[in-house]
């Protein structure tokens, strides 16, 4: 069974994964709080992320740059004068409203990147007007997106700055340090996980568009005339995908499947490269291959600094939608802070004997958020005509979900011996102990967590074989497993 | 050999530990950034809090809320009219300064806690003028410490609002959502590690006091009636501590040993339970015992929420000074809120039969920067009288320090077995591959980055034993372990 978002957001709340912020004060829009299974799930994901990508590559090292940060870095970015939405207001009622989304909606026609210009002149030629009210609209403008705020005491204008609206030009301006300290040679990569900011007009769709969110994002830097010389592509090129390029979208096809191989029509082995083993993370932790595909940007799309741009898209039940976005950032960035600073960032390349401008030929980034909502979707079971499990079942893998293992006594003179199993493996497993109510109320409420394993002490166990049974939240298999063995078990089962 | 606080920000930067934030441009004050091994200690230290304090225990939970937040919030907590400093303005040159601090630097008596009027007193008093141009100051006024922002596209008062400058509110505005959907009974505690930002007039010590800081943060609740029953006290009433108490302070008393359980003269169990189980956490990793103590308040200093409260410091080359605060913060908080948000926010106490506000018996609140400051101190040795290890000697514990293992092929022809060595570990333990200049040279670079296992890899272990050399960064002793028992090995090493 298939729910909306709204459904979603409710189960979350519901489950203490996700709450409104502020709630008691009526809540603050596009603000999300995480609760106890929530920030377990998160932090699984960034940790998971990081080990994938930071800790087991020879060829990327992290960094943790600040929220807040000079505004000359937004200035050289292009952030400061373009990061902005056309925003639709009513000159009746000043009901705000995103001009590219509501173009969509009530037209039906492609509303991302439109200019100012196009977008008042759609709004004139089909006689828009505000859907409360039914006033008309002012001309549009450009809102910028980033929050504004400032530092220390005096209210000067070069004392306004902004809270980062992404995380990686913090790699660019600290990209000269890094190179040197961390003895890099190209290619590399520089990752970073850490909040961002967007004064989005429209917050919308749960966790899906909020203002305040967190980047996992790399930068990864190559020779400029090597960005085919990929040497682990043939790791990938017989891997299968799912994609979407920019002509069939055009003709209004569906996806299709090809090899990665088939990607370097479209961009380089370094970008499709990335692509793939980004696609690959997702499918190793749980993702239906069916609900994942790449989905080439159309012309227009293209941001001012990419060379070719790529999302991962995820199958919501609201459509199809980003989860990651990967451009070939080109030489762009480096060389809008050379510019900026007047400082000489380059690196020096040993065959040629000259100092070269890196080119950055991918960058993943995704949102942990949108993470987060595709891999609770993907793992939401409910099937409401089977009567003996009329529950909702959330098959999170193991490696994601927040809690391992539960211990439950089944009776409460059992209590001794279920702490004991649980002290035993709580070092080890994250777990909960439960001796709330009859065993298949505890087994729905582990189930509902997302709990791969329950652990039940019996009498058995202390009478007879010193062995207790683990039921498996996937298939409700059950197994007696002796204790001596219990850690060597559960941990193959939650490798899986 | 001690250094100072300026020589710890450089060897940080030099080993990409910690830069200047947006350091091209001139840098912002108060604002840093964690390059490749500054991410991972960071990162270290926040998973070995939680692990310890929130997922080996029953009876904490955690949640991630949101940095930006409802302003309701911090008018409800006092924030918004109350969280000041007092500053001395120059109306001569308009020179900035705090004026506790300055007023503690000039005339050596204590600045804490003075109100506005008082400041104005002891300036007029000792015609204190600015120290740069002789100018008077003017009279001083409060400042807000929070920092501003506006969200959505209007720019009306009740769009403003403030990013957090404590993780603590998040916890009491989510305080009946967690209580309920966690199924928590008291006593139980509320964790949350994130970002928090104070607009310091003058950000200094390097890491010691910024504008943009991580806190991790524990509420603590329990029956305002039971603050003396914990059920944990045993484990710790004998461990032994150093205290500073208010009146050793007065009497310009040192520090003294006790147990802890004569802490509970000075504060109650509970509180003193989690006092002593957040000064072990230092110990456990390897804080050395001279170097920390517990201080009591002086009556001056405690805040309009507090009934006690006890700060743990460190001994920095710049003083005794707060690495973690944890006060007895009463039933302040959650009154408030009630009170604001016209919400009935209780817990049903069991036994009684009523609702009752519960108490915070403790809030163990630190900074994960002055953390990672104090390990870093802590962990720095340099010998140079000591000519065969003439470099600095990072002896981070196994547990935080950024790479555990180091491999290196003796000479070049070894890679493919180094390599292979290196695949072997790399997904179990953080590993770094160096086959950079001489086998010293590449020991003295571990050791300056605080790696404790150093793997050689030679051509006995090709041509004769299958075994490796593996030095050990603290005792530099070598020894030899067969391949085969390589990974148990650094298992047991890296756990102690």
């Amino acid at each position: 069974m298939t729910i909306s978002i709204e459904e979603m957001a409710t189960f979350c709340k519901a489950k203490g994964f996700v709450y409104q912020d502020s709630e008691i004060y009526g809540s603050l829009s596009g603000f999300w709080d995480f609760g106890p299974l929530g920030v377990e799930l998160k932090n699984n994901i960034k940790q998971h992320w990081w080990k994938t990508f930071v800790q087991n590559r020879q060829d990327v090292v992290g960094m943790d740059g600040s929220i807040i940060t000079h505004r000359k870095i937004w200035e050289a970015s292009g952030h400061a004068d373009c990061f902005a939405d056309l925003i639709l207001t009513c000159a009746k009622c000043k009901n705000k409203l995103r001009a590219d989304i509501h173009i969509e909606e009530v037209l039906n026609i492609p509303g991302d990147g439109l200019t100012a210009e196009q977008v008042n002149d759609i709004v004139e030629k089909n006689n828009l007007k505000c859907q409360k009210c039914n006033g008309a609209f002012l001309k549009v403008n450009d809102f910028n997106l980033m929050f504004e705020t400032q530092v220390g005491p005096s209210k000067e204008k070069t004392n306004t700055t902004f809270l980062r609206p992404e995380t990686a030009q913090l790699i660019f301006a600290d990209f000269h340090l890094i190179k040197e300290n961390a003895r890099l040679k190209l290619p590399f990569g520089i990752a970073q996980i850490g909040k961002s900011f967007r004064n989005e007009i429209s917050p919308r769709d749960f966790l899906f568009r909020t203002r305040e969110f967190e980047q996992m994002e790399i930068e990864f830097f190559v020779h400029p005339d090597r960005i085919n010389e990929c040497p682990f592509f043939n790791e990938v090129k017989d891997m299968k995908i799912n994609i979407i390029t920019s002509a069939m979208q055009q003709k209004k096809q569906k996806h299709k499947e090809i090899t990665v191989d088939k990607l370097t029509e479209f961009t380089s082995k370094w970008h499709a490269y990335w692509l793939s083993i980004n696609y690959k993370w997702f499918l190793d932790l749980g993702i239906k291959p069916e609900n994942i595909r790449i989905r080439e940007h159309l012309e227009k799309e293209l941001a001012h600094y990419a060379g070719a741009c790529f999302d991962l898209e995820y199958n919501f039940p609201f459509g199809w939608k980003e989860i990651h976005g990967n451009a070939d950032r080109t030489q762009f960035d480096i060389k809008q802070h050379v510019k900026a600073s007047g400082k000489d960032i380059n690196v020096y390349d040993e065959e040629t004997k000259e100092k070269i401008i890196p080119y950055v030929a991918s960058e993943p980034s995704q949102g942990v958020e949108r993470a987060f909502l595709s891999f609770m979707f993907d793992a939401y079971n409910h099937d409401p005509e089977n009567k003996e499990r009329n529950w909702v079942v959330l098959k999170l893998h193991p490696k994601l979900t927040p809690i391992k293992v539960a211990v439950f006594p089944l009776v409460n003179k059992l209590n001794d011996k279920a702490k004991e199993i649980f002290n035993l493996l709580k070092t080890e497993f994250v777990c909960t102990y439960d001796r709330g109510g009859a065993i298949g109320r505890r087994y729905a409420r582990a189930d509902e967590r997302g709990i791969p394993c329950c652990v039940t002490i019996d009498f058995d166990t202390i009478e007879k074989d010193n062995s207790v049974t683990i039921r498996d939240r996937d298939t409700t298999e059950q197994v007696r497993v002796k204790i001596p063995e219990l850690k060597k078990f559960l941990r193959e089962a939650l490798e899986k």
